[in-house]
């Protein structure tokens, strides 16, 4: 089964749109627990309630191979049934592509990865090459900086249009095997409806929502795809850092069974 | 010393603007030896006639956590007096940002890294905050692809500006502390030749000559400041792998003094 197919099952199963962000940070977490364990006990108290994780390899990366090894062991712990995407935002040339693809697809074995676009096609490539995994593109991020470069007004079509624009335009184009998607922040609502409205068949993973400021009801009326089987909401903080307490599993679990309920009702009713 | 004085005494030292990319690829590499191992004996071959070196760690993600304990002993190994880059092109949100500049400059004691510039300031600030390390931001990368979006016509001052432009301004902007810097590939000529004009002061890493195309005379003419103290210019390929056979060290060292010798001679006669 492809990641497509994966995510679209998954969410299907746990009525879900949510993703839950494996973000693992070392000020936030309960005081005495490991990586994995930490994972572990987030997993086991959500996995019924997602459509996807997601671990950011940024977090793992900063503890070392100790951290490495807990992002392998965390991916291989994950129920087969629910898709994995690494956050790693990679992108680099040719042969340097081939040898992140490599890491990301074959080593750990994520059925997804989020990539960079600024090196343009052929950094994409060899990723694209695995038919079978999701290529998530950054398109326009959650951040404040986006707008930096992501909002410049650049010369398309006989008209102008933004750098976002003209990267969603390209995945698009470049989409034959239908494993590419798009990253569209939920801080930047407009947007998001202006890249839904014209992709509506597109995979999106839409981060931001909570500690980030993103509202859940415009990200839910703007960015859900009509079969709900091709958006990713995706929540870090807000889920696993509800309590740093003893009781972090269980509060993590209400955090994101009230996100995934949150969602399905403002489908239910988005006005 | 921060990264740039590091950069100005070894260049001075060696006589060399020359940086070799080390980049360990099974594929490439004589049989049987490991990636420290390999590493080592380049290193041995040619700590004389470098400026730099450069790890691209996607070659050693590739290889696992071996090849992180490789990257590491790497690092160590290479003389203090020659500063490292860690070719790493990374870019993400504020927090994680921050991860990623704790694991390159805290744990593994990099010298200097690339980074990404889609994600706009707040994605480069926590790399920035290490005032004594280099941050190299891609403008134009050396590959091919670069021109699906560097090159889009952006409107600015007025007027237009490709995107890989506005890049540059806005980093000369960022560099108030002088650590900041750009890649623009030895494969686009002009490209260099304009920005150099620009920031004559700048720090410039130019990868792509040799295996990737790039004129060697060119990238002297263009890329190359007043003051030789600011100016990387990379090769790995034809320096790495200038033999498969058993005297591949003796191959490189050879490879890396005609390239440096090469540049010397072209600073001295440029027409």
């Amino acid at each position: 089964m492809n990641f497509v197919e994966k995510l679209a099952q998954t969410s299907k199963k746990n009525h879900s749109l949510l993703c839950v962000g494996l973000d693992p940070d070392p000020a936030l977490m309960p005081e005495g627990i490991g990586i994995f364990e930490f994972n572990k006990a987030i997993i086991d108290a959500t996995a019924d309630l997602v459509c996807a994780y997601k671990p950011n390899i940024a977090f793992y990366e900063a503890a070392g191979n100790t951290g490495l090894d807990a992002l392998k062991r965390t991916r291989e712990y994950i129920p087969e049934n629910i898709p994995v995407i690494v956050d790693a935002k990679r992108g680099d040339i040719g042969n340097t592509a081939r040898a992140y693809a490599q890491s990301l697809f074959d080593h750990y074995n994520f059925d997804a990865t989020t990539v960079s676009p600024y090196l343009g096609f052929d950094s994409l490539e060899p990723f694209i090459q695995y038919r079978d995994r999701g290529i998530l593109v950054l398109c326009r991020t959650s951040n404040a900086g986006a707008v930096d470069f992501q909002s410049l007004s650049c010369k398309a079509d006989g008209g102008h249009k933004m750098l976002f624009e003209i990267v969603a335009e390209k995945v698009n184009e470049w989409n034959k095997h239908g494993n590419l998607g798009l990253v569209v922040g939920a801080t930047y609502p407009e947007e998001l409806k202006l890249i839904r409205g014209r992709y509506p068949e597109m995979t999106l993973l839409i981060p931001g929502v909570g500690v980030q400021g993103g509202a859940l009801l415009q990200v839910v009326k703007y960015g859900v795809d009509a079969g709900r089987q091709k958006t990713i909401i995706n929540s870090s903080r807000q889920v696993l850092y509800a309590s740093k307490g003893k009781e972090f599993a269980t509060a993590a679990r209400k955090a994101a069974r009230e996100l995934r309920d949150q969602i399905n009702s403002y489908l239910a009713n988005p006005n």
